[in-house]
């Protein structure tokens, strides 16, 4: 099965000052499309971070997409560093300038906006429907914008591209119990169903202890058997279902 | 100056089905606390994954934070998995017992309850005042709980046990401009304040452009120059301030 990692690149992600969205959004996203989302890393505006992450994502995964960097601005430095980890020249793409004058005006294309249209040898450009500056994919690598409504947009373009394997599907049921007297029994069902992805997530609300149960995998029945199993398994310690 | 690094644990992170909430508050606290946050990686619930991870970043940084992975179920491994990357048994701790005991009557510290006790030899117990089941530290790497309630009242816990530096504090400016109209100019603001981490942060809202300007660093009056230099430039561009 395809698998792939999300480097995120971004001081603001770290400072704390922005919360990233992206990585709910792709592991959504390439779970629906079979892709098993195995890793994120988030480093800093930093060119060594940066090549470091993407050699060691680049060469254990099917796919890596990053997000965050390619904008006008001097903090804006991913593009360069993609080029340095694959070893090739950052040339101004023409079909890059073409977009970016479609959108900017003659006065407006200064040199700030020409970076955008800075794009590694070798690379296709990945459209952006939104504000035109392009992401580009180069070999297994997907470069693309950190503002999420521009990520979303740029990957409904790739998606198709991707290899696609059985959706990873999920079940869950949220269960009035507290998770330390559910564990054994739920470990039980889990060593029955190896090939199920079975989480457990506590929460407490209202002072009231709850957990819920996710079965996780591509074959829809066998989640369906986890899901009564836990069900039962709950009924017999005189627990309720409070959702699902 | 010291760094860190965070290890989130948990396969419901990568599926997107939980936000993260952990990264951003330990990234702010830790800039408090004059620590800078280099690098996040996020990992599935997986021991060879996270052995790897946690090998690689404690060998690099100050210190390592782990969220997740340490309740009574059969996908809580985090503390399996740091006693094999530190090369330690997992030994049922008695003080971590005692307080398991003070939460849990006699019948309910059933087996799985029993496995928060087990913690790598040599490790200090990180307290936990919500639910008593203990995290701890291990050298550099502080284990933590993944629910963000517990996660904060650890780090309220251990917090004065790390290394102090000056606060990183930050400025911020919201333009109403383009952000490849400031670009040129925040670069030269930039250059002239090497030791300030000038950020640029565009959005669009209700069809305006607008850019956030984010100055960071642990010279106040630094920041303060930043900021007047960027509400100058602004100025000169005609652009308005909209926030700060």
């Amino acid at each position: 099965m395809a698998n792939a990692a999300i480097l995120v690149i971004g001081n603001e992600i770290l400072s704390g000052r922005t919360q990233d969205a992206n990585v709910a959004f792709l592991g959504k996203e390439l779970a629906a499309r079979g892709v098993t989302l195995s890793e994120v890393r988030i480093v800093r505006d930093d060119q060594a971070a940066i090549v470091a992450a993407l050699d060691a994502l680049r060469s254990s995964h099917t796919y890596v997409f990053t997000s965050g960097g390619i904008g006008p601005t001097h903090d804006d430095i991913t593009s360069a560093a993609v080029a340095k980890a694959f070893g090739v020249a950052l040339e101004r793409d023409p079909e890059a300038v073409r977009r970016l004058q479609n959108r900017y005006g003659e006065g407006e294309l200064n040199a700030a906006r020409l970076k955008m249209a800075e794009i590694p040898a070798g690379a296709e450009l990945v459209d952006n429907p939104i504000s035109q500056a392009p992401g580009f994919r180069l070999g297994n690598v997907f470069v693309m914008a950190g503002i999420p409504a521009i990520l979303r947009a740029m990957f409904e373009g790739i998606r198709h591209t991707l290899a696609e394997g059985p959706p990873q599907v999920s079940r869950s049921v949220t269960l009035t119990v507290r998770e330390g007297d559910l564990a054994e029994g739920l470990g039980r069902i889990q060593d029955r169903h190896p090939e199920v992805d079975v989480g457990s997530y506590p929460s407490f609300t209202d002072g009231r202890s709850l957990v819920t149960i996710v079965a996780r995998g591509t074959d829809p029945g066998r989640l369906d058997s986890v899901m009564s199993e836990t069900r039962a398994l709950a009924a017999e310690l005189g627990a309720a279902v409070a959702e699902g």
